[in-house]
């Protein structure tokens, strides 16, 4: 298995082509729009008013409403483009994007208009390509779900990493606003509007679980389940770190508490604990797989920002006019998940486990 | 570039091939064995007392004291092995290891002496490959340098991430217990010294720096600088965290404090801040780029442990006898080094600019 | 570099997407659709009436008129496409075709229409982005170029391997048929006339060579020049055979006679001869890359054929009805440059050579 | 499954690294030593008097006798190496050989003396990884043999594409002088001795054929049966073409003969003839896999020869003293074997089809 996204913001589509997709699987749009949909912004009042037309075109791959195994390519238009929004602050690089080290790396060439390439707008083939996986993972009864753990501080209370069920997943993927305990999401949108309200932006972390990994998938060395993984999850914009289990909480444990001690169970082996996260040596143990990832406050704010003219390198103030999403951790939890399953996808292929 | 691994921990030797060293690097086998006395055991008391013999033999690769630009082959032989230690205990899987992960994997045909292939005697050879490379990278003035930044919740000071002097990163190197604060060294040792009288252990949170890298290098994407760094710094043993700049601080952050103001300086654009860690867009920005990873505490102790015998499927009690850390993290400081020594090699190839 | 065609010869298009293309190259489209032109079918009477939109459209990776340095994705719509034809004979494997190795491999789920993902309708986006390749290419003063060297045992004069100039390529790239003598030309359309009336089809040899190549280019092992031009030739459908040089001449002729005498030129250092093919321990040597595929007889043939039906397991006989090439090699000429061009900006890139 | 090879011809040793193999493989060093004994120089008359140790030691991967999964290290130290040999024409580039480009490529930094890791030495760690393949291939009953089909201009009788007994290759390998038709052997000898009083040497074909491959195996595109394996073909030295099936000869044959009828037989479907080579659209068909390389002439001969000092840039004569094989073809084949083997490998594995 691997993808290609390509794209701009502005240019005429973005889309992906995705290799490896195994023969015969009976494809489900409605699962791919849905999933498309929790993506989509200008949904409700935590999201820019801007509506994205995320309509989808197959244009390979797919044979009388299977998947043929050939590559597969979607393309998704770019309808709501309006240029003429960045021509004057074309050189002003906008603090925390990509616009100053893309214009280092592609000398000047890159399509600027709203981040280009950089824009969150790849997510969108990125979502459905993590759709296709899923869908692919789901005839081994693999599922993939998250939830927004914490944002601006307020935090949603965590998944029973040795205990989460299937339908645990589906519930919080069907809510408007994913998180586990209602309560604290009202406390997360009371931060995200005050951040709107200051023309700010917030954070937050986003917990992701992979249910029905059998053990012994993932390898020692750069192909451990948490390379693999870890290397699609940084491949999201605005992600800035990723831990498995336990993560930067081990840095305050003891080994007896970090230990997940090991019992024989009614249908095999078990751990009573998931301080691991599912990944031992690299390798799944059969436990829920789970990590987190932490995704930086939007960098497109309101406020006047302290910047450089690209072209003339003077220093300059920069005020980003427009509609902007004041926290995208709603929108990024479709996107870990999709890139959870592609990963997840990666490392039972690379195990020499076929993945239906 | 790049490098296999190879070898167990109780079987002839370990070593690593490494591929792509640019030709006539004048290779000094003295700074490899620098790094590879910081990464040995046995050295103090916050280390096991088992004495490793590190001695290298390159075989190949090196002609008249400099690379040749073919594949460099370096071998340690493992010399203090006491496989009879390992017999008793062989299917009772060590919690927090991977003994029942590769049991599964590799279908009981591994080597379970000593955790075999995943052992931490593994990173010997990382440590050769990691020295090589910060050679090849010290030819482009670029450096790389680790301290502690936590154990069992004791912290060190924090590198200042806009201003970070190679001379610093020198110093701290050259420490027998890498702190920036030896005071805060004081506290951390003591928690070790309490870890190992209480046959437990502790684990903690390595920072590390790279500096003097250009603008430009990386891409977005799963090549992004974090996606290849991650790949590298997962395959560590232990590791279950890798944060980049502010990492998981982002989700307690405003946009308007997160975003790193750029600026024009004297020698070219700067940022005033540095929470982005170097990085933006998968793409550096020439700021040090800074990394936090997270090392779990060893899991072998000498506690009584629950878990199952592989070969008989029954529930069993585990103690572990002989010599072993109560803590990895100050071993594990050069060894994060090396693997993000050769990250940077494999950035700095991928995005077309030579390394040296 | 790397690219992913996809795709399907009666899907809704067909395309590439290119990654690793250098920003700032101004995109001649006009230079593609002249080589798209030369692979066309339908152009005279060598060919099938069956006339093929090759309109492509750049959907990403090119902004205002120049490459950005982000994937650059074509798509070519496919218009003149008549299922109809292919549902009486759908499972009827046609010989020398993909039909029954793709049916095993996807399990009855492939495209059949057009031979699918196989169909030589794929060859078009190879063409676009070869075309890419070959504009990246110029920027270093790198050209390709080929010829027909034989059809059905017919021979055109070979490349003198020493001493070919850019114009030379220039000039045959240029003629309906691409010879170096054309009186040869005259021969090999008279054997295409002979197949066409027989109904049966012809095939033949295309002799490549690629000008301007700097020494040092390539690797010993799997990443050598002639490795990698082979795996790109290779995955040219129709094409059974790739030799270097003097090639399978090679097996008659002495040491003495093969090893090409080294000279210093003018220049710099030369070789008197080039029996080699430009290339040495896998390594280029600054002489013409020169090199011959072998094309087989395209399978499509009028006449009648023994077959089985792949849903009935009952043997067939299979009458291919319809328009198709008695001899594919013209068209391949191109298609060849452009597999050979993508091969060589690869080589490039994997020795540390910018490609422009 | 990949794999690096590491070494120079007179540094300490040549050796490979394995990875990817399955656990669990009882291997046979005994048929690994019979492969090394088939390759080695000094056998008898047609080889140079030069007598290698190839004995090899196993450093991972192996544990009580069968494979571990991890990577597998073999280690052949160089013991019959005369340096002094080389020192005076170490600046003379000798044609045919990799001496000018390798000086190129790295600069002056290689090494030197016979051919550094471009020397033929190089063949011995491949055969090793190809004999540990051909033990994993076993497994499912895959047979590799090969033979000599020509040098210099007399010819072996050919395979019998469509019925190729594994005996039959048992047969052959077991020769000393590997061709299916002795008296024809007899002849090749005759050519060889000649070159060999002239101080010249002469060149070949191997023919190759796998046996007991499935249907199915392989791709369309850069991961087509033939582009896998000739790109580990061309990795080994002096191989200069390859082609399947009826190979070059296509470009005398018509449609109506070379397309491979198909026919339902008693255990499947088979084809009646095998002009194909095994492979269509890049994916086998279940008849024999049979290919053809040719290995030039050696380079190293006796003769006075043309080249310039590299050190100098003076045009000078070089006579090549020493012992040299005036043909090199007969220990080629069961590199050939060797690297087919692996090839065959990665083609069932890139197909999701576990090797054993």
């Amino acid at each position: 298995m691997k993808y290609m996204l390509f794209g701009e913001s502005h240019g005429p589509a973005v889309g992906v082509v995705l290799e490896g997709v195994p023969p015969g699987i009976p494809l489900e749009e409605g699962l791919i729009r849905r999933e498309l949909e929790r993506r989509a912004p200008g949904k409700n009042r935590f999201s820019t008013p801007r509506r994205e037309e995320d309509a989808f075109e197959i244009l390979s791959g797919v044979f009388e409403g299977k998947t043929t195994g050939t590559p597969l390519c979607a393309l998704i238009r770019n309808t709501d483009v309006k240029s003429g929004d960045y021509e004057k602050t074309r050189y002003l690089a906008r603090p925390g994007h990509a616009d100053y080290t893309g214009h280092v790396k592609y000398r000047g060439f890159e399509d600027y208009r709203g981040g280009g390439h950089f824009s969150g707008r790849l997510t969108a083939p990125l979502v459905f390509a993590g759709s296709v996986a899923r869908q692919v993972l789901a005839g081994r009864s693999i599922a993939v779900g998250a939830h927004i753990l914490e944002i601006h501080g307020k935090e949603d209370a965590s998944f029973d990493p040795v205990n989460i069920l299937p339908e645990q997943l589906a519930v919080v993927a069907g809510k408007a606003f994913p998180v586990l305990d209602d309560k604290c999401g009202t406390d997360m949108m009371l931060e995200i509007d005050q951040a709107r309200e200051a023309r700010d932006s917030v954070g937050g972390v986003v917990e992701c679980a992979v249910l029905g990994l059998p053990a012994g998938a993932g390898a020692p060395g750069q192909d451990s389940a948490e390379s693999i993984l870890s290397r699609h999850l940084f491949a999201v914009p605005a992600v800035k770190g990723v831990s498995f289990g336990a993560g930067f909480r081990f840095s305050r444990m003891l080994g007896s508490e970090a230990n997940d001690p090991i019992r024989q169970g009614e249908a095999g082996i078990i751990l009573e604990t998931n301080h691991s996260g599912g990944i031992n040596g690299g390798i799944t143990n059969a436990m829920p797989l789970v990590f987190s990832v932490v995704i930086r406050p939007t960098p497109s704010i309101g406020l006047p920002q302290r910047t450089v003219n690209l072209e003339t390198g003077e220093n300059a103030e920069l005020i980003i006019e427009g509609r902007h999403d004041p926290c995208i951790v709603p929108r990024a939890v479709p996107v870990i998940e999709a890139a959870a399953a592609l990963a997840v996808w990666e490392i039972l292929e690379q195990s020499g486990e076929g993945a239906v």
